[in-house]
């Protein structure tokens, strides 16, 4: 019966990185070990190796379902047609953001291992390859937006893209560390950006090259 | 000579520093010891905890010193009249930003700070202190940017300095985890996005309220 064996193993799966998370959250990533998980898990050592051999791959599970919760969402953005207002696929980052925001929520985690990752090559190297994915999904939306007339024709939609994953990531970071933002006006915040009288080209007060 | 005695603390304080600073950098924050500092700095233990008593004050230290320098060139900026256009304040920011984010730089220390925030306290509420002043000068530079027209009248400074802060940090983090990025790029998406057409309120695809 393969497949009531690759269901049990998926529940499995699920029953331990539920149980790594709670881990994670609640007494950092530093200081868990796999023992620790282990136990929350409720399993026996070999069973518990069968699935995952490393924090890294725990992390990187953990890590892969996040994303693809951020995926999701952004996919069927690009997937309307028109194309809503950029400030909606912002929207919609911010609201997946404030799922996993709270005191139990995998964005404490994320922050960890954002320190974790300047002293480990292999989770620096995990890190960049996601995030290398989801800000290829703003440059698309750039793209789009660039396509749909929301930006103009000469917008460079790579150097924007990133722009839209920095904002996110700020409202990320100002969340977890400073609190007294929200969605709602942190995304008033930007919309009020985008209001600026567009710029010349920036001056440099100090003489460096912009 | 209480003079002599002043500028001697000072250099003591400056040497203590810089060698925290090269542990940090070098081993991680997590993995450093106060004994390494007192090593690295070539002192007695006597004389170090006549300056720092833990980690948590070294970091303080640290972080004064970054921030310091992230308010001076953000408070010319606000000392200026006319404003300079909101775009070139940024460029201000991220030139600051370029300074510390290197492989030896301090931008990596303070991702690794903002990782150890979440779990203790005492380092949590020095980050939420520090990270408010510099918050505050970005709702400063949109109050200016309100009153000179470059924002519309009904323009809500709090919000746009949150997001133009948010921007900035969005740029530290993407420098120092997934790299490919640069401050010119990074300028040109953010001066880009500022082009967009400006959006209704943003529409929710989901039925979640805004």
């Amino acid at each position: 019966m393969p497949r009531v064996s690759d269901e049990h193993r998926a529940a499995r799966r699920r029953q331990i990185l539920d149980a790594a998370t709670r881990c994670f959250v609640r007494n950092g990533f530093h200081a868990t070990s796999m023992q620790d998980v282990i136990r929350e898990a409720d399993l026996s050592v070999g069973a518990f190796y069968g699935y995952f051999r490393s924090k890294t791959e725990l992390i990187r599970a953990i890590a892969e379902g996040v994303i693809a919760g951020v995926i999701g969402p952004l996919d069927a953005i690009l997937a309307t047609d028109p194309l809503p207002p950029l400030t909606s696929a912002l929207d919609e980052a911010l609201g997946i953001i404030d799922l996993e925001a709270g005191p139990d929520g995998r964005a404490r985690i994320a922050v960890q291992v954002w320190g974790e990752a300047i002293r480990d090559p292999e989770l620096g190297a995990m890190v960049r390859d996601l995030y290398g994915v989801i800000r290829q999904r703003f440059v698309a939306i750039a793209v789009r937006a660039r396509d749909s007339g929301q930006l103009p024709a000469d917008t460079d939609p790579e150097t924007v893209g990133i722009a839209l994953f920095g904002v996110v990531q700020g409202y990320i970071l100002q969340w977890v560390l400073i609190g007294s933002v929200d969605r709602e006006s942190y995304l008033a915040g930007v919309t009020g950006l985008l209001r600026a009288t567009p710029a010349d080209p920036p001056r440099s007060l100090t003489g460096r090259p912009a």
